[in-house]
């Protein structure tokens, strides 16, 4: 079911500054909602750019930030968060007074840390994080329905304009997102414990996989169907979008990293000491969070996520 | 599409001792196969029986193991590892000379080591063990194609009549499965890495969220689609089955969790030094493994593992 169409644009220039699975989803939306008006793609990889292009992701295209920024009432940073202070820095000047640049980072003090400083007055700065992606990377991968029912979350920082998060806010919901207002701050505690570390925790199960001896590692792959194949899928993300991640939001990673570790010890000790009780006991709590995460539209009921409807349909 | 149909049953009489998911995908794959002319359907629950009963998966129902394994000539146990040993003690004596006894258990040496020594002379067993299963129980939760393209194990003991081993590889072809043929202790080894690490993992995982405060976790429900998510399926699994794995496969799960901690320390120990290039090469490795499990056909491309179809058609 395609977006709703908005009786009138909320932006007259959108530019996408970053055109990989977010970046081509927004694009889409906003196309496919009415959001936008027209569309700027501005990417710095030229493969990239000329993709869009063929996929006629906007009505202009262009590998300068400034031209990009030059245009927008609405800038939206789509790059990994490693990349936003230089990037910043460049499209400063271009920006016109009275724009909105926002963002889709997963992380947040970072962001405001190396964006927000370089902006001039009258510039407002309404950062955002959609929580909502796949594991597929690059301007093919996106598609119009991608934050329909997911959250976004935004960061706005103390004193920013109203009437600009306001914007922000119906630009996201024309897409079928919830948003809700938080501090940079909190954002990365949540999102340490329901993405950063369930992210860090499939990359390294899935890397110690990858460390077997080579016998062993071919099994793991034919009898991945067990469980291990569910890890696999977030840890196929994008590396340097998750470099980065986890470079600008440490102290909230390590902290979630030093509950879980806590948590596994205490798990280890089970197993080696039998105590069946606490195992079951254990394993009958997790049952019911996933009972939660369903009653709130967050997951599909099907069994196996609905990959038998898949794998029946492939045959 | 349905499993095709065999000229000739495979088995006059085939008993089910527990009709959960895999008891119950079994008598489904088995009547819709024809590879068992008849099926008795066993279970200690009487409301598991009555529902399988409510169902048509069989032709008749008994809470009495020494009924069904009477008129057996092949015995399938589908009830958690823990209630086996008990469970072959009482059905021996109704044992009939040339019936063929075999399992569904996750752990392959604990479970010879519990059931063997009880079957009488001329009974052959032949354990196994299918890689598949979803995140359901209970008689309601099976399906006909469960097998359909999964892994099948054998672990016959040394000595197993070749003919008892042939007839039972027949019978899971006959489901769509891959049939492989390994030792008790190597199956252990490697379900430890590909299904009992990733379980205990996701349990540990969902555990540690559902040790949060209450207002973070609430938030953890809403923000799972970030990856969180991903993990509650595998948590949502049996308790008692999963409580069972892990104490009769207990070391190869602890050795395979120490490897994990290693690489888990090391994983920390690059995001508290900021190693940016160590990271990325982690996570472009990772990358690789899913490639090869979707080259495999051990897993569905579809981004989200297929999800997306399913919620747009919820809508």
């Amino acid at each position: 079911m395609p977006l709703p169409r908005l009786p009138a644009p909320l932006f007259k220039s959108l530019a996408l500054v970053g055109v990989g699975l977010i970046g081509s989803s927004i694009a889409r939306a906003a196309a496919q909602s009415g959001a936008a008006a027209t569309i700027v793609i501005c990417d710095h990889d030229e493969a990239a750019l000329a993709r869009a292009q063929a996929l006629g992701l906007g009505q202009s295209y262009t590998s300068d930030v400034t031209v990009a920024a030059a245009q927008a009432d609405l800038v939206i940073i789509c790059v990994p968060v490693g990349a936003y202070g230089k990037l910043a820095a460049a499209m400063a000047p271009a920006l016109r007074a009275g724009a909105i640049v926002s963002d889709v980072g997963s992380v947040k003090t970072a962001v405001v840390a190396d964006v927000a400083p370089h902006l001039p007055e009258g510039v407002h700065f309404v950062p955002g994080h959609p929580v909502a992606g796949t594991e597929y990377s690059g301007p093919d991968a996106g598609f119009a329905t991608l934050f329909r029912n997911r959250w976004h979350i935004l960061t706005p920082p103390p004193g920013t304009d109203e009437a600009a998060v306001a914007k922000v806010r119906a630009f996201w919901e024309a897409f079928g997102a919830y948003v809700e207002v938080m501090s940079p701050e909190h954002h990365d505690l949540v999102l340490a414990i329901t993405s950063h570390l369930p992210h860090l925790i499939a990359y390294n199960i899935v890397g110690t996989a990858a460390e077997l001896e080579e016998s062993l590692r071919s099994e793991v792959l034919k009898f991945s169907a067990g469980g291990f194949r569910d890890f696999t899928r977030i840890a196929a993300s994008d590396p340097t979008m998750w470099r980065d991640v986890f470079l600008h939001n440490k102290e909230a990673v390590l902290e979630m990293l030093g509950r879980f570790n806590e948590d596994l010890t205490a798990l280890q000790r089970m197993i080696r000491r039998g105590d069946g009780q606490g195992l079951f006991d254990l394993f009958t709590r997790t049952r019911a969070i996933r009972r939660s995460i369903l009653q709130q539209g967050q997951e599909t009921a099907a069994p196996d996520f609905g990959r038998r409807a898949q794998e029946t349909d492939g045959e």
